[in-house]
Formats: C-alpha cells, structure tokens, sequence
C-alpha cells in the first residue's frame, strides 16, 4: 500500500481491502492458479518448444477431465503463461487433482499457488543534487539509451510526461511491443514510451468470467503513471499539485526509455501475472526493472520478483525495488533479496505549507494541501471550549461563517476535518505532530499547526479583544531541515525469508512525491462532495523511493555499461549519504526521531554523483549468489525454481556473499558470538590507489579488519580483507538494532568507500 | 459598474450602492466640495502663482467664517486641488454661503458640486489579430516609448504583468512620479510601471474624518490592476483564470510604460479627484490617457473628463473611455465626448466551457467557470419532477450524493446554483440562453447548457434504464462563432447630453476578458463559504474594452508621433469592421441577436493592424472642438470652463464637425428633414491616390454624397466632400435607429475608408 493525500489515500486502502476480497474469492473455485517450475533440460526431445512441451502437459491433463464446462474453461485445466526468461515453467489453472497429477511429468521442479502482490509511491532531482553541468546526468547523457522497465499498473501514454520531445529513434536492441487493447493502441507509444505490455491471466483464472475492466496496459489507478514517470519522465513545465510543489517536474532520467508492463489490475494482482510482466521485459531488452510491489511472507523460491529477478541479474538487468509501507516495525521488509536492490523511503526537504498570520503580526507556518487558493484575510479567529473539540458538524455548524476556528488537539485529526467539511466554518487550524498529518489534503481550508506553536495561537486568541487571523495556502517551502529522514512507514529490515544480507540497501526519496497521474482519479476533495482531477499528484510511500533509485540505476547503467547489477548496487551503497542536511546522522521519523539504523535506511540516502566515481566496487557474480543460495537449507529443487539451471553447482556452500554491507544477528538465546566476513574490492577508479580503512563499530561490538590498508597498482586490481565482528550480549540489548560503518577512504582523500555494519536481533526465524 | 464573475460579481455591485450612501452622506455635512473653475488671466498681479491665487481667496473664505472649529478642516473651508493643465481653477470644501461669496471673486467662472464617478481582458491579442511579423506590433516596436496614464482604482505592483523584463530606462520627457504611501513605496515602480500617483482629498472632503484603508496608490479593488494590464501589462507565461482561458497573458501594447493614477477608493470616488488625476497626468507627460468609468447624466462642462481631456486633446494626449455598462437601452452612454473615444464592448471568439457527455455518447457544449478540475464521470443522471426545480436546499438535500442533477430552466439560475451549493448534490445541468448566464461563475461543479440542447438531455434521462453523464470542467473553447457580438450591458448612443456626434466610436473586446488581479479580493467561490483568490480574473465590461482601444491607440502613437488625437481616433473608426467572424454583420445581443446599429458598437470592431494604414484621416483642431462648443447654447463660462482660455474665438460656431461618422435625429414631432455634412479628409496614405464612394443608405433615408470621387496628388493633401441625409418619417419609425455607411474605396483597392450613417431618435431631449 502507499500514503496518499486526500482521497486517494481512502480509495487505496479500500482497493487493498478489494484484493484480500478477491484473494478469498479465488478460493471458492474448484481450480486455482499455479505457478510451476521446470526442468527445461528433461525435456523430451520430441518437442520442439518449451511452450509445446508445457501445453503438451496441460492437454494431457484435460484429457483426463470429464467434468462438463459450461464456459469452456473455467471449468478445465488451462495455460495462462509460459515462461522461458526469468523462469522455467508455466503457469496453469488446476485442480488439486490434476496438480498432483502434473507433479508426476517429468522434470517437474515444483508449483505453489498463485498469490497476491502488494503494492508499495520533484523537486527531488535538486534534493539529489543531479545538475545538468557535472557529475551523473551529463555523464549518462541523462540516461538516454538506457531503458528502464517498469512493472505496474499501467501507464496514461497521453500524459506530458511521455511526450517523446527532444529524443529521437530508440535502441537497437530494443525488441519490446506496444500493444493494442482496450482505450490504447500501438501508436499510443514514442521514442519516450517505447513499449507498453498487459498480463492479466492470473487475474482472469483466479476470478473466472471476471470482466476486466481495461484490458490494455492504460492504467486505472496512478501508481504505475507516478512511478513510471518519477524514474524516467519527460520535462515538464509548470507542473503542480494544486500550486503545490510548483516547478518543472521531470524524471531522475530524463532521457531514459521508458517500456510498461501492467500487472496489477482492478479486479486484482497476481504473481503469475507478475512473472509474465518480468519474463517480457528481460525478453524485450530493458536495461532495468523497476518494480514498485512486492510479495510478504514468501520464501526466494516462491517470491516471483526473486525468482526472475536472478534471470534478469545473469543478463545484466539491475532490478530495483521498493522496500514496503509495513514499517516501523522490524522485520517487515519486502523484496529483500540478495541480487536485487531493496529501496526505503525518506522525506524531502519541502515541506507544503499555509501560512498563518495572527492579528498582532506573528507568523507561524503551519502544514496544508487544501487544493485550491482558499482566500482567508483577516478573519476573525475563535477559540472557545464549546466549539474547539471540533468534533461535532452539529456544534460546528453555529460557528459564525466569517470565521476561523482553532481545534484543539484531541488526536483525531481525519475526524476533525471531515465534522469541519460539512460546515460552513470558513477556515479551521489544527494541532497535530503525527508524519500523516503533513501528508493530509485537508479537504477543507485549514493549517496543521505543531503542539510547539499550539500555544502561541491559544494565547492571542484568548488575550486579544478581537483576535483576528490570515491564512495563506499554496506555500512551498524548500530546504527544510533536518532533512531526508526516514519516513514512519518504510519497512524495516532483517528480511523475514532471508535475514542474512543487510537490506534495505538504501534509501531514496519516497515521502510527498510530485510526479504524474491519471485524469480519471481524483486526487482532492474540497467539503464532502467537490472531487477534483490533476494531472500530478502528490503521494508517499517506498514504491515512489524505488523509481527514484532505478532511475539512478539507469543513468549509472548510461555511464558504466561494463558494471554488473552488483556493481551498480555497490556503487549505490558504497556512496550513500548516512548524514542529513544538518551534517547529522538521518533520523528515523518511526523511532522517535534519533538516528535510524542500517535496517531502516540501508546505507543512507542515494548520492547518484558520488556514486559515478564509487573508488571500489563490492562485485558478485551469479555463481556467488548460487553458493549462497547452497549454504541455505533450501532443497535442490527450490534452487533450481531460482536458477532455472542444473549447470550451477553446490560445491561450495558460502553464506558470506561479497555484499557491501555487513550485518551479524542474535536471537534470544545468543549470549555472545563472533562472526568474520571476507570481502573483495575491485578497484574502479583510475590507476592506482591506497585505501585506509575507518571503523566505527555497533555499541556493544568490537570490530576488526584485515589488513586495514589496500592497496591497488592499477585499475580493475582486486583486493580483499576481512571484517570480524565480536558481540557480547548486554542485559540491555533485547531487541535492539546497534550499528556502526567501515570506510574505506583513499589516501588522496578522492574516494571513501562506507559500509554499514548492523548487529540486529533475529526478529523472525524464519529457519535461517 | 462592470460584470464580474461569482464572488466579485456581486461584491461590486454592493460597490455600487455603497456610493450612493458616500453621495447622501456628503450632502448631510454643512460644508461640501465644490469644483470651481476660474479664468487665469484675470490673476491679480499681486499673485506669483495660481495657487497662491486660490490659497488666498479661500482664506480670505475662512476669515469670515466664524463657526467653531473641532478637527481643525470640516468646519471650515478648505482647499483640495489647484487644477492648471486639464482646468483651471480648484477644488474646495466650501459652505453654501461660502460659495456664494466665491462667486464674486474676480476670475470665477463657474463652481458645481463634487460627483461620484461610475466605474465602467488575453486571447484578444489574437482576436485582434495582433502578431509579431507584421502590422501595428512591430511598426510601433509594441508601444515602446509610448506612456499609457491609467485613471483608475490603483494598481498591484508586484503583479507579474508590471514587472519589467527586457525594457530599459523609459522615456526621457516623462516628469511622474512614483509616490510613497501605505503599503506602498516609491522602489515598487520600474520601467514597466514607470508612475504612481494618489487622489483623494475628494473622498476625505465629503466624508470628514473618514479612514482611508488604503492611502496610496495600491489598488484595493482590481478594477485598476485588470484594466493597466489589458492595456499595457508585459508577458505573464501560463496565466489563467482557475485553468480557463490558460496561455500568455499581455497588453495589447506589451512594451508600452503605464503609470497608475489612482482616484477610487473604497470610501468613495469623486469628480474632483478625477479631474486631479488627469491633471497630473497631462503634466507628467502622458501619451495616452485611458479611464474606465464615466459620469452619468451631466453636461460636458460639469462633466470632468470632458474637461480635463479637452486640455489633454490640446497637448496631443489621446484620451479613450468607456460607454459604460447601461445598456441595452437607447441614450445609456457616457463619455460621449467628442475630443475623446468612447468604446463599446463586444464579446470574443472564446467561451469557458464544460463538456457534458450523456451515457450514451452524446456530447453537448455548456458553459462553466466553476473554478477547479471537478471530477465527475460516468454519474448517474437524475431528472424527475420532485428535484429537477432546484428551487429547494432542502428537497436537494435528499438527491443522493454520487449523482448529476438536471435542473429545469425556471428563469432563477442564480438561485438554483444557490440552493444546489447548500448541499451535497455532486453535479448538476442548468438550462439558459441568457449572455450573463454565459459568465457567470458557478459555485458549483455544474454546466449552463442551452434550452436548444435541454431536450436531448431530458429525453435522454426518461427513456435510458440507467442514464449517466460525465461532465469535464476547464475547457476553453477558441474561435466561437459568431463574434464578435455587441455585448448585452454595453450603454448605446445617442448621448444624452451630446448626442449630434456618434456614439460610441468603435467597439473593443469587452466580455470574459483575461487580465491581472489583486489577491486580496476573492475572484471565484466554491459551495457557499470556500472563497478563492488568484493572479487573474475573467471579468466582463466597457471598462474592459476600453483598455484595449487605449493600448491600440498607443501602438498608433508609438507608430505614428506625428498624429493628432483625432487621427489617431479617425484611424480606428475608419477601418473598423462591421463585420463577425462569420462575415455577416455583427449581431446585437441586447437587440435579439440582430444587426448591431452603430448606436451600440460605433464603426464596429477595432481591427489594429489595418488602423496602422487607414488611407485617409478625418482630423480636427482644438478650434474646431470650440467651433462645436459655440455651436451648443452653452454660455461663454461654459464653454470657458472646458476651453480654460478666452483666446478661442466663437465667431465660427459650427455643429458639424470634421468627424469620421455621421449621426442624424428626430425627434417625435419630425415628420421629415433634410441634413447636410461637410467633410474635409487628409490622404496619409504614400503618394496620389484616387478614392471612390460606395453609399449605403439607412432603411427609409435617402443619402448622396457630393463630389463622388476624390483625387489626392500627394500625401497629407486634403479634399473635401458633402454628404446628405433626406429623411422621410414612416408610421413604423417609431423610435427605430436606422443605419447605413460610406464607404470611400481607393482604386488600387489599397484602402476602404468607412463612416457608419445613423439616423436616430433623440432619445432625451438635453436642450440640443
């Protein structure tokens, strides 16, 4: 899910609502959807396809079928996809029968049941210091050539900011379509939007006789629109949300192509529809996916963004992904993957605010979205017990027309301003300190004010004769401090399926996001019943931070066309920032302010200059990643679902992957332990170079590295050292995150190569 | 009075009636301002200066007066202005009797009571056929170096239209000033705003002791901010009133420099200050004077803008101003002042429309202003006896809240778009042909659509099972037809107090036009009680029209130095088209959609490029204008006050003067005449040129024209010629303007030289 202002904020959570709906629904069918994995080098010989070989498979199973069917296929076996990319296999609609039956075909590798997908939401470009004169986008050529794949929910082709100007032709290579459907045809596509594709079989199988209410890849809901064009848009002037925000809004890559794979429809979100999505692109070329979703509570071997994410990572696809809106509680992350960039979310400098100007001249900025440039000069301002609750239209509705009201904090802000909207009160401030209410299109005239500043207003208004009150709406204020932190609702790491790696990775902007929108959704509301459109919108959420950081990818891809997806990640995670623009350390908005932790925020914020010129790369290969998959206690068929390959051995086990990062964990019965991580550096930066290294261990830690200098003769030299951690349980620590970094800093002082260190308590065992 | 939309609307015509309260309250003083007008050349010798003059003979006043005195002014008489460019004499605060006794001071001439003044825009540019390649643009280089002197409300300064991008220094003649006052300082002035002045002693005067809220020349209204801007405002990129009429906002002399001169305050607006505003402006050295507002019902010698731009005429200051807005009826017109243009207002090829799309398809073009992207698509279509009267808030507080309302038309739009605000009702369709309902600014989510386009909507919502309708909002519809049309509010000719000149001159763009505002007047409302403020207004008058002949008239000044204020007019009228955009002629809308007499509209519309080149003048001296005045049964003072100087001779009176139109009346008692006029025209066209006559004559007259060709050697060679009009009364006459033209057609076929022919009743008998 994702925070959204206003009313979309309402109708999304209602759509989740919806999915859980139709997830139970899809149950009360006799057949469901599988997902199914297999061995591609047992196949006969006598096919001459895979897709041959699998329908071969399905027709053999209907042929078993004597149930009657009265549509023709709800009520038999059928195919809904192939996969050959990202995955080996199909999936089907079957009965538990017919499964079991399949399950005896040779090179059979394993199935499990479709599941659904979560969905994770520019002044941005200046926050992350990207500048037309120097470092990553002039060096990327702003990304152009690079294409970037998004998995969404669509895309609105109409909408400015997949205008192709100024681009011309597309990459060669480029293999994808664009596909006509319902409400968009091929030629809907551009040198901008190079490609648009739907899947949606898993949602028809699970939803039998469904109609699928826009069956093309336009999108319904906004999601894939914002993200599509928060990582690759188009300029485009005089952008806003209602005055907010106001500016030219464009994409991390400017110039970067853009393809669409819509997976998620209204009438639901699949996995099986999600593989196909993937399958596609890295079929059709892209240089990066993007993908805004993620799957909770699934193994590697069942998470389908895991399992074609490892194809797209052996075909030098970066896959970029959104962390989740489950925080902040520990151990709620998603996509925590090894071989895929996991992305937190953090606020903006900017903040939206309404100015209030009290009668004697002081002046307090105060936080709004009202959509509109409400017009309230010199009212008069009331503060009284019988109205201040705020809590009832009926009260508030005596309130004088020609007034601003002062509400009371009483911790229910959304009910305050709805009792206010079905008044005629003219304006209304709150008191709230809650991230949310920042967030909040007020539906009706009215400022947030803090509990800090709440005293200054209830003074004057009960001390002046005829208090009186100005406020001003459509404010932007830029360069608020302490700014990026990390927002409530990312999800916090360890990874419940597959703690070992620190993830997330990093952490880019993702909290009141300006990007572009769907007309057909409203995206504000003024009193109860005024729904307006627009065609930017401005929401939060860790699907609006993953964009961001593909579209960082992107441009690095533009630069560095020789880096492997890890090298990209490290280079990411090796330049981010830990500090804020107050040159402390980011703090966590979920954890009361003071200084977040590796498993909130990564490494830090993206630097996407630093990261052009990274010194060192932490570098893996597939092979790497197949022995870390050895040294789980998966079987060798759960492997292979992920690897699509026998050709890969499990000689030699190794949960140590060469990650840029480092964490070590406890569980309850842990008293002490010491753990060592070898590591490998290549040197990335021109000729030679000596790296001395800096540690800050965890409270409670101590840590050591060896040898503590590298040295590097000349570009591409590997060197490699090893980081051990010792911890000593304290009585304190129970479940408490301790962190601290290691910098690897050149003795020229050009590069520092920084890696979180994480010791964290197991928060879930998940059998690791 | 103008028409405004929404909120404005109506707060403007309070406006109104709260002048007729300063006026009542004025006359419940002892004392009131009095404008007296004296003859400078009977200044004693002892005087070094004409204010010291008048400083002397109202002390001499105060000397004799004996009543106690409490605040020091309103008890005893003072002095206000000493006028010396556009009148000569003063204004002062003076008893009764201390008049009397003024009357027989040496040098008094006459004395009247202070008046208050009635006050009377960007796709015109277009309209108007204004372009940078060729004709009046680029020959004047926009109105560079030409000075525009705005009497007026004040202006805003820090609006985006007076800022002053790419204009360097200002004209080197020009003396004005930019005055310091409340909230208002003299650094706010630049090369675009190049002055800014104040008048109000009038105002203090008949109000004693009142506060004035706004001491300088800040405009508190938008009347002022509106008009500067349409005649002279710089380029605004992406203006637009809430998403309507959105583009490139500019005067139509976009590089001309303004100067404000501020004589309307909220506490009142007085002759006096009017004619100290001119007279300043004179001074200054402006070149163009352009006023908005008139005085009703007075004759040109107690009339101030007939004063004081008989002197501005004399310095070659072009003086342009509206008809005012008391249309449709007959003898409504102010201003009309033969030394000066008067303009009507016409509506534009553009129209603020809301798409109402039935379930079915059908498309139907309405009208809206409601100021934001309402959503409402695919709503249920509602149309049934109990709600469809949309009389009732409390009837239509029980239509459910996700519908669309179809309101029949009952005559009482304003209060069905009242009564449905009251609720929640989502949308709603009202039914009317009337041009304000064109205008009007919804405060609803609602469309107007016409009574011709009702019954596809209401036959649609009886027979459809499941009726349905979307409505889009914020489109803006370019190149209407017909249009222009003589707008319904404009005040027609003949003038009441002069009515032997035609009335109005020309006609300019005046409805729904596009210009700055102030922030601090709510332009738009949503419900009952959200109010809005913006940049820009959509408002409609002959107050807007005028600005736009006032920067025509500069860009012809700028192209032309050499003209005379009567050429500059003559320019205008004489190239006017009578024609609209579907060539027939322009349609009346206060005269059922007919034919436009030049009664309402003058010669027709302006047409700037061709006025640049009009082939021939009709010019005139400031002899000829007393010529006219000796004609009147004015007395010698009379016509001294408006002349200041006896060195004119009346030895020539003459009633026909040298004018670019021609007007005949009758009067009930005329059963037939006979009417002669003598024209003189200067061919400012290069080199010989021979012109030929086309006549049409007005239904029901004879005209001839006499010689029928006019033979012109060279330029600036004058010819002469006489037309009559034989007027025969028939029984259907009664009180019917008739009209007709002369046309005088170059060989080459270069230039056509047109003069409308009216023949009209008199509407009122002012003594002519």
């Amino acid at each position: 899910m994702m925070f959204v202002n206003g009313v979309s904020h309402h109708l999304l959570f209602i759509l989740g609502l919806l999915l859980l709906a139709f997830h139970a629904n899809s149950s009360s069918v006799e057949r469901s959807t599988y997902i199914v994995h297999m061995d591609k080098s047992l196949m006969p010989k006598t096919f001459s396809s895979h897709q041959h070989w699998f329908s071969s498979i399905i027709h053999s199973l209907k042929s078993r079928t004597t149930t009657s069917s009265l549509d023709g296929h709800s009520f038999s076996p059928y195919l809904l996809y192939s996969y050959d990319n990202v995955a080996h296999g199909f999936s089907a609609f079957l009965s538990k029968e017919e499964l079991e039956t399949l399950k005896k075909s040779p090179g059979f590798i394993s199935a499990y049941k479709d599941k659904y997908v979560t969905l994770d939401t520019t002044h941005t470009i200046e926050f992350l210091s990207l500048n037309p004169t120097s470092g990553l986008w002039p060096a990327s050529n702003y990304g152009d050539d690079v294409i970037v794949g998004v998995i969404d929910t669509g895309i609105w082709p109409e909408s400015d900011s997949f205008q192709a100007n100024n681009l011309s032709s597309f990459p060669a290579r480029w293999k994808g379509e664009c596909e006509d459907g319902q409400d968009f045809n091929s030629s809907m596509c551009n040198w901008k939007l190079i490609g648009a594709r739907y899947f949606n079989k898993g949602v028809i199988a699970a939803n039998p006789g469904v109609n699928i209410s826009m069956n093309s890849a336009r999108d319904t809901m906004g999601h894939g629109t914002h993200t599509s064009s928060t990582a690759g848009g188009n300029y485009v002037d005089d952008a806003s949300f209602y005055g907010y925000a106001s500016g030219t809004a464009r994409g991390i890559a400017p110039r970067a192509r853009l393809a669409m794979y819509k997976v998620i429809f209204d009438e639901g979100r699949y996995a099986s529809d999600v593989l196909a999505g993937m399958d596609k692109a890295v079929d059709d070329g892209v240089d990066i996916i993007s993908i805004s979703m993620g799957f909770d509570e699934v193994p590697l071997y069942e998470d389908p963004i895991a399992i074609a994410s490892f194809a797209a990572m052996e075909k030098g696809v970066v896959v970029s992904s959104s962390a989740g809106n489950a925080g902040p509680a520990l151990g709620t992350l998603h996509n925590g993957i090894p071989w895929v960039m996991t992305v937190a979310a953090g606020t903006i400098d900017r903040s939206f605010a309404g100015n209030l100007i009290l009668g004697n001249g002081e002046t307090i900025i105060g936080w709004t979205m009202f959509p509109a440039s409400a017009y309230l000069d010199d009212m008069r301002l009331i503060y009284n017990k019988t109205y201040s609750a705020c809590n009832s239209t009926k009260l508030l509705r005596k309130v004088p027309s020609d007034a601003i009201i002062f509400c009371d904090k009483n911790g229910f802000l959304y009910d305050q301003v709805d009792a206010i909207s079905g008044t005629n009160v003219r304006g209304a401030i709150f008191v709230s300190d809650r991230e949310e209410s920042f967030e909040m299109g007020t539906n009706w005239p009215g400022v947030v004010i803090s509990s800090k500043d709440a005293p200054v207003v209830i003074n004057y208004a009960t001390t002046d004769k005829r208090p009186s009150a100005t406020i001003k709406f459509q404010q932007t204020i830029l360069g608020t401090k302490p700014a990026p932190a990390v927002a409530l609702y990312t999800s916090r790491g360890p990874s419940p399926y597959f703690p070992g790696i620190l993830k997330p990775d990093i952490m880019a902007p993702g909290s009141q996001v300006l990007a572009s929108w769907i007309p057909t959704d409203p995206t504000a509301r003024i009193g109860p019943n005024v729904y307006l459109s627009s065609e930017f919108n401005v929401i939060s959420g860790t699907s609006m931070a993953c964009p961001h950081a593909s579209g960082v990818a992107a441009l690095l891809r533009g630069a560095h066309w020789d880096w492997s997806p890890a090298a990209i990640k490290s280079a990411l995670v090796t330049t981010a920032n830990p500090l804020d623009n107050t040159q402390n350390p980011i703090r966590d908005n979920g954890l009361n302010f003071t200084s977040a932790s590796p498993l909130a925020m990564g490494a830090g914020q993206i630097d996407p200059n630093k990261a052009l010129d990274p010194g060192l790369i932490y570098d893996a290969t597939p092979q790497d990643y197949v022995n870390l998959l050895c040294s789980m206690n998966y079987t060798q068929n759960q492997i292979q679902i992920i690897t699509r390959s026998k050709n890969y051995n499990c000689s030699n086990p190794n949960a140590d992957l060469n990650y840029p990062s480092f964490i070590a964990l406890y569980n309850d019965n842990t008293t002490s332990f010491v753990q060592t991580f070898q590591r490998t550096v290549t040197n990335v930066g021109e000729g030679a170079a000596t790296y001395k290294a800096r540690l800050s261990a965890p409270e409670g830690s101590e840590v050591e590295v060896s040898p503590e200098t590298l040295v590097f003769g000349k570009k591409y030299e590997k060197q490699s050292y090893e980081l051990t951690i010792k911890y000593t349980k304290n009585k304190d620590d129970e479940h408490k995150v301790s962190f601290g970094e290691l910098v690897w800093i050149e003795d020229n002082g050009n590069h520092t190569v920084r890696s979180p260190i994480a010791v964290s308590p197991l928060v879930i065992d998940s059998g690791f």
